[in-house]
């Protein structure tokens, strides 16, 4: 091939790109235990249930820091609400989730919880047991029975991370797990990630200090991990990011451009503002707006979209066949 | 006044900087609710209670936004640790407590309590109670109770922040809310303030776009906040300030340097890898080093170190009387 061929000179980028983004991040860890639980999960979820389909959903931001000790470091706004409801939804569909989330932000069944639910929801009475405040009574029961539940029969696994180095080393740990499931696999990428970082390296020892003048900082871009994804992790599975901008102009041309670029099935499209009204799901046979229910005061978009997801993940599984 | 005069210029500067600071900030959502609150808690805690003290601290780290409509910002580490521990210790030891921290950081008398208690700790039976997970007992119940009697006797006020903007808008209403107590004041200053900013006018309105190549950002420096805090908003208060470093070396020489410019009565010096194990209480009349108790392994290092706080400000109470 000609080395000067643009498509060429693009992958090898990326390739050597991402490798020296591995290479030169901290070590995972706990890797080998991650590497552990995970293969455990698939092999009963994909074993003994022929023919139940695992989705990886990601969740919340990923941190970039500043410092090698850090005390500084970027963070990717999102509380993880999205993935954490789509996780419920994909469970509910009969779906074996893979739930990596950002370290403290929502869990799946806790959504409609107070941000500190023991200190808000819980009494201790004069008997010392432990009772909940009106109005959270059912809510907090039902959050912490349906916990249990999914991870105890073994249909939900919940791995955390905080740092882009952290969530792009467990991206590949659990794809290169559910590479043996070929098209039962989904790949629900809703997390927040980081498109700029400090190559570790080059990241200042101590704490940068403040004494004298404003700060300047160059940031090198994350490399394209969803081209790897989907190329040489996951060639078979049904793959969905995610793009969220605030420019509703934006935001439609970069999904179609991420769809074309990364070879994904679908790309959500999310609007800052609008995001838990509407989604418009991106793919190579149109646009799809999908809407919350507003008939139902308690309706959220994520419903909808996991039944279409669901759906065409279906459609594809059985055109592969 | 010659205007060369280089303390002239200093403050000059200093005063153009923080109103410029204030008048740019977007507006503190609920101010006039928190001004009230925390009215009502000083008139409550100060009148009724003639020597009652006061104690403003504050926890965990403070964001700033790169954008306005907000995706990324960057953040300062702190889970907020030794802010809610202090906090119990000045409970015990009497004073009324001010508790300003940073959204989903740690709370007085949670420390011990897992990340997610609600879902590691909890569990509901078959006749739908909610019980405690050993051997969690005791430290869950205690976690709930202490919290709410603290609070319903009035003498624990929570208020939460997350942007460095928030953060010094609290800062200002709560201390010209304490400056009628005088002496009786104290200032435990341990949240992580960001130094860096980008000031709201310059900010980007939308999201940064990653398409092209690194990211170069300038972030100028937030106005010195001690200054004017000492000078003009609480003259005859006890006031405390943090310094964090990774450097030993820089850190005594900060501290030192924090002591004498912002005329503190004390500057904690921490360590970034051995704070848990011991400080160093930089005051006038020299430094002391304040260790955790060795022979207990749950003992910490806040328990001396607020010991000492209340006898200097004890001292210091008298000293002005």
């Amino acid at each position: 091939m000609n080395a000067s061929n643009g498509l060429g000179d693009f992958e090898e980028t990326s390739n050597v790109g991402i490798k020296s983004f591995f290479d030169s991040s901290p070590p995972l860890k706990d890797a080998a235990e991650i590497k552990k639980k995970t293969e455990e999960f698939m092999q009963k979820n994909s074993f003994s249930e022929k023919t139940r389909r695992i989705v990886l959903v990601t969740s919340g931001g990923t941190t970039v820091p500043l410092e090698q000790r850090c005390v500084r470091y970027i963070d990717n706004f999102s509380s993880g609400h999205r993935g954490a409801t789509s996780a419920e939804y994909f469970l509910r569909a009969g779906y074996a989730v893979v739930f990596l989330y950002r370290e403290g932000t929502y869990q799946p069944f806790c959504r409609s919880l107070p941000n500190n639910p023991l200190l808000e929801c819980l009494e201790v009475t004069k008997e010392s047991n432990i009772t909940v405040r009106p109005p959270y009574d059912q809510t907090v029961k039902k959050a912490i029975s349906n916990s249990h539940v999914a991870i105890s029969c073994g249909t939900l696994l919940k791995l955390s991370f905080t740092t882009i180095f952290e969530y792009l080393q467990n991206l590949q740990l659990i794809a290169s797990s559910m590479s043996s499931l070929g098209s039962r696999a989904l790949f629900y990428l809703a997390a927040a990630v980081s498109d700029f970082y400090v190559p570790w390296e080059s990241m200042a020892v101590h704490k940068i200090q403040s004494s004298s003048g404003p700060l300047d900082m160059r940031l090198a871009q994350v490399p394209k991990m969803l081209l790897v994804l989907r190329r040489d992790w996951a060639p078979k599975a049904f793959c969905i990011s995610f793009k969220l901008e605030t420019d509703k102009e934006i935001l439609l041309k970069k999904a179609g451009a991420a769809l074309e670029k990364y070879n994904m099935n679908m790309v959500i499209a999310n609007e800052l503002l609008t995001r838990k009204e509407e989604v418009i799901v991106v793919t190579k046979a149109g646009n799809i707006v999908v809407q919350r229910d507003r008939t139902r005061a308690d309706a959220d978009v994520e419903e909808p979209l996991i039944n279409l997801i669901v759906d065409e993940h279906s459609a594809a599984c059985k055109s592969l066949e």
